[in-house]
């Protein structure tokens, strides 16, 4: 029985409490919120998230406090949005995470630093990064709770790792498969959110599904030219943990980023998007992230500053992705 | 003025129609239906497809026998589907095409000679391969019927033929750029078709976004393996012409390829959904042809062989794609 805490206490969380509890594990959950706790042991439901996904109480026992949930744990998954992570865990100490291996399934980078989720955990918690990898994959986890056939990829830097991992989040509906990309998944995980909140600000301006499939085409140049940048090594992006995730976000109706920036496009402020939608769109940081990373790398990076500019220098929407318009091909 | 004549009378057609008519340019339009050609003269609108595209009646021009159509014509643009390309052109000879350039706007192959329309078009009207090319790029017609704006690709042997007919094909609405790589983009423009197809019948069974996702991404591999056997040089499968139409095809709701695929994965047989449809799927056609030249170059194809196993050798669809399943990741 493998011993593994769960910080966090989404949809995503609980999609993958779900994929885990069909393996022999035993899972230790963290969620902030004191009643989902209650209402998820008296009932066994999340009542808040993939509300129809039964959670085993044989196999998933909830905490309340995070440094309780990790202790003994093998495994830590780390599932709260880039923005939120660093307070909850500000308690823990280097010593908490001694000799555990450290899962991030976070898509976003660390707002006030810039960093990713897994250089932070290195850094700041001094977990080899060799004990660390992250979750990436086309997965809605809508249709995890569905049992809807999905594929994940693990990435570390270290192959055992990721392939221990895989091992944990396969199951009869889920087929993940390790990758040592570490760094080149994780970028590529937080610029697709950029990518998809872009489309959304087209479709709010009225562009159709022509000049998306080339927004979406030229996007996978920009990370492209980006990852290669930051960390050059073979990769094939179009691997599904690139492009599929790239995929399942763009296109999606349900993704926040693309509903984001299509209120954005339509013509609403950032601040009135972010109150209508009541809850933040990852891509809104990753744009300033990724941004202010290349100053220092330089790369063409058309997509991107047409989203900064809209979202961080409040330029008019329709002038800026006129502009991109013209450097599409 | 440059005298273009076009040669087919659906939606594709009146949508290039429109396009060039935004230029300096002459239109010699040959459609088969009578009532079509009839309605045009008097009416100035395509009875049958994008029915609000005005065609303006000085630069367009209707006529009922094809010698007359390409008489003095400097480009010939074929706009017909595969399986029906040849049956009008019968009557003409390689002296009707000396001199002119063809453009193919057609997507598959000739189904009884498992041959691209380029090469069927340089061997049998004896036109020069540089005097060839053909329309790729993500492109709905009816988008192009809104003006909405979209990115074409023009791709030749030859660059300057390429880059000639790009500037007729750029308006306002439309960017369409030059590409050397005419089998590339050939060949994955007929693949995309089974693509789609193999979306819609994954969609029919059930599968998800999350699935389909994979599909893509692993497609893109498959259509690389192949075009890299077929035609070996570098070329960037990110870009538009590749990626992008595909994208367009296997995530529109619209596009018949996907909804025959799904009219399949619902239980229909072939001749129930063709029937139902009263509509080819090029996609179908393709299946056969591209996996009938395959086995000639033995390339990895398990998304083009379940689909082959299903169209052509009444497999269940459920037990392909399920085996295929175990084959993405």
């Amino acid at each position: 029985m493998t011993s593994i805490a769960v910080i966090g206490g989404g949809s995503w969380a609980t999609a993958i409490i779900k994929i885990l509890s069909e393996n022999n594990v035993s899972i230790r959950w963290w969620l902030r919120d004191r009643a989902a706790v209650d209402h998820i042991r008296k009932h066994h439901y999340n009542p808040d998230y993939l509300r129809d996904v039964r959670l085993s109480p044989r196999k998933v026992k909830t905490f309340t406090k995070i440094a309780d949930a990790i202790n003994g744990a093998e495994y830590i998954i780390l599932a709260i949005p880039a923005a939120f992570v660093q307070e909850p865990l500000s308690g823990l100490t280097p010593q908490h995470f001694a000799g555990k291996r450290v899962v991030s399934a976070i898509k976003g980078m660390i707002p006030t630093s810039n960093c990713l989720v897994t250089d932070w955990v290195e850094d700041h918690f001094e977990v080899p990064i060799s004990q660390i990898s992250v979750i990436a994959g086309p997965c809605h986890a809508e249709e995890v709770a569905l049992e809807k056939q999905s594929y994940l990829t693990i990435a570390s830097t270290d192959a055992a790792c990721a392939a221990d991992f895989s091992q944990l989040m396969s199951c009869r509906f889920v087929t993940a498969n390790p990758l040592t990309d570490l760094y080149g998944v994780e970028y590529a995980a937080v610029m697709k959110n950029i990518v998809a909140l872009t489309c959304g600000i087209s479709h709010g301006l009225g562009y159709g599904d022509n000049f998306q499939a080339v927004l979406v085409s030229n996007a996978m140049q920009e990370i492209r030219r980006f990852v290669d940048a930051v960390d050059p090594r073979e990769r094939d992006l179009s691997a599904s943990a690139y492009l599929g995730d790239l995929l399942v976000t763009a296109y999606s109706q349900f993704s926040r980023n693309r509903t984001f920036g299509n209120m954005i496009g339509r013509g609403y402020s950032v601040q009135s998007a972010q109150m209508e939608m009541k809850m933040i769109a990852e891509g809104y940081y990753a744009v300033n992230s990724i941004f202010d990373m290349n100053k220092k790398y330089g790369v063409e990076m058309p997509i991107t500053e047409a989203a900064y500019k809209i979202l961080y220098e409040r330029q008019p929407p329709a002038a800026e992705i006129g502009a991109l318009k013209r450097k599409l091909r």
